[in-house]
């Protein structure tokens, strides 16, 4: 599996160092040679974690980037002025020991308020940098409760030539807009502009941005996407329609990583679609999505297999979106159940066996406008409680 | 127990009609002789039940209120047009039986999107005004998944006379801000006058509207306020310090029913206070200590009795509200455990035998400004996920 090192130029590997106490690996790193042009996402958390401020500081810089190094088992997040040196000390290290040039990203997920223990981390890096090190996967060191490992690799002829693009997440639980405890690397050998950027940040809206667990909005996200142009392919030469090719390949891959974090999401049983239509505004279709996606009622509904519908209307209700009472329909894993404002009769049996199928799905109508959002979410059961109630232990 | 009906003037009966399956009490009714001046607060859900419509018609209106009629186990809401004329044919159907004048007001709760079972509850209201009715209690019948009816009651000295306040909630799961399947009525024989409205609803705000237990607003919520005079004492004419007296004992009795309700959420197996201060605004302080109250992650490692206290600064930090890293500082269950931006080492099993109590508390400086404001919330057990799943079963 070569996922987030598919494209040309890439490497990747991870390492055990000690940094979680049950001795899974624990480190990653991802490498770029030639170094890439970087782009990056990141956390809208005023309490945002000192790798997300660092990452910001390296990119803003403007030079070309080499080296992403992971760790999982501590967020270094609410650490305060020692957190950032931590963070700049690992990047330092990480330079010293492998003798790399170009720019250094870091990036942390796991526990919060926590130091970074730096003994750990400067033996994970020694081992990453010597002859013994990368045994373990880089998608597996950035894992924290994710069951399995999120990746994605895509190809595609453009210009006369391969293009990749490969990609690895991490998720689970705190995922929410805007990320959560989200990570997520995607590479490409095809060579990108700075001037992509508002194309990269509209894809991750489209599909980090659109996903929820349970709407707890993390201190950590962060979506890097490295172009190391190692194809020997330039996006400002492609035409118009080898440009939009690249662009929904880029937004498939994305989607892709979104919603098998969503699949894997804390104790998750099923993976449901919220697909809002007639808003008077995009951002009204998204306040009444992420309303319905984030309500525990509706969550804990989809688990036990109960069908009540009623509770999607009251969250899309409370959601701030303008909504038509006299025009507002709702599909319910495919049914009809109410329409323009009124409850319609309905087959309980067949609802029922619909409801337990482990893909469902949500599509609301607010009667108000014309446009749409869709969000994946997954339902709220009893072992979510139970991970998040022990997760340090 | 006399609860709702402590006051002069008031009496208070419940029946079972058959609206809830089980066979257990689900009409109530609130009766006012003479007939009250009536206040309300209700939830600000854009699809508001057709009861909340007709209540605020009545008191709109102006006329004084002799009676509350309350269903449990049908919300009446996302009911259409229909669900209107039901409420309109309740109110009708009462006062015709009943005799009495005076504005009627009715309130429902329970599962949304089903049509009101007109004939069950015709035949509760036959009861109700009949020989037969009334021996089953208001507050036991206006209960959904609550495990005991929430009342309170007060009697003071004001003027040289008795003055006496009741009060009946139920509440459980769908608590919020503004205001959660949330209902909640308190009498008074004390004369108000309409200008006491602005008081009414501030005393709101500091106690039902500082509740929550799953984010979710419902269609529904209503806290109404009747003050029938009986006592012969007016408010207008009570001095300064009296009339702080009653105000501050209608603010007492509201925040103690608005606890019940917290304490009896639905699985809740904690009472958490969440104190912010230090805020730019009440409007941030209560921003903050909304989203850590609503944090699933928060109410997760409560109820793990884990003092994960970093999912309280992330919480706060995507609130909106501004904060002040360098001097953001918390108290978890009454120890320090981050000052000034930076965490302080702990004690870990004091900190685990502090998590065992049954009400525990965060105090939370933003450390940007002087406001604050106080949350009460509970945790997040199996069992809110086990009632949830199968809330219409």
């Amino acid at each position: 599996m070569k996922d987030v090192s598919f494209p040309q130029g890439f490497s990747a590997a991870g390492t055990a160092c000690g940094i979680k106490k049950n001795g899974k690996p624990d480190l990653g790193v991802l490498r770029s040679d030639p170094p890439a042009q970087g782009f990056g996402a990141f956390t809208r958390n005023a309490a945002a974690a000192a790798p997300v401020a660092f990452c910001r500081e390296v990119l803003a810089a403007g030079s070309r980037i080499s080296t992403i190094l992971v760790n999982s088992g501590n967020a270094n997040a609410a650490t305060g002025p020692k957190g950032l040196a931590d963070t700049r000390t690992t990047a330092d290290s990480y330079r010293t020991l492998s003798r790399v040039g170009g720019g250094i990203l870091v990036c942390s997920t796991g526990v919060i308020g926590e130091p970074l223990p730096m003994p750990a981390l400067q033996r994970g890096i020694e081992q990453l940098c010597g002859s013994t090190g990368g045994e373990a996967g880089f998608s597996a060191a950035i894992m924290t409760t994710d069951t399995f490992p999120k990746t994605a690799e895509k190809e595609l002829q453009l210009g006369g030539r391969s293009v990749r693009l490969g990609g690895a997440a991490k998720g689970a639980g705190m995922i929410c807009p805007n990320m959560a405890t989200m990570l997520a690397f995607i590479t490409t050998d095809l060579d990108l502009p700075k001037t992509y950027r508002p194309v990269f940040l509209d894809a991750v809206d489209r599909s980090f941005n659109s996903i929820t667990v349970d709407g707890d909005m993390s201190t950590n996200d962060t979506v890097l996407l490295l172009a190391n142009g190692a194809s020997g392919v330039r996006y400002e030469i492609l035409n118009a329609s080898e440009k939009a090719i690249f662009d929904g390949a880029l937004l498939g891959l994305l989607r892709d990583l979104a919603q098998a974090v969503v699949r894997d999401g804390e104790g998750a049983t099923k993976f449901i679609t919220v697909e809002v239509v007639g808003a008077v505004s995009e951002a009204d279709a998204k306040a009444a999505g992420r309303a319905v996606s984030n309500s525990p009622l509706v969550k804990t509904a989809f688990f036990g297999g109960d069908a009540n519908w009623g509770r999607v209307l009251a969250a899309a209700g409370y959601s701030g979106a303008e909504l038509n009472m006299e025009k507002i329909s709702l599909e319910f894993c495919g049914v009809k159940v109410f329409d323009k404002g009124m409850p319609l009769s309905r087959d309980e049996e067949d609802m029922a066996r619909r409801m337990k199928e482990k893909n469902v799905s949500v599509k609301l109508n607010l009667g108000a406008g014309e446009a749409s959002w869709t969000y994946w979410t997954c339902d709220l059961s009893y072992d979510y409680v139970k991970i998040n109630g022990s997760y340090r232990s």
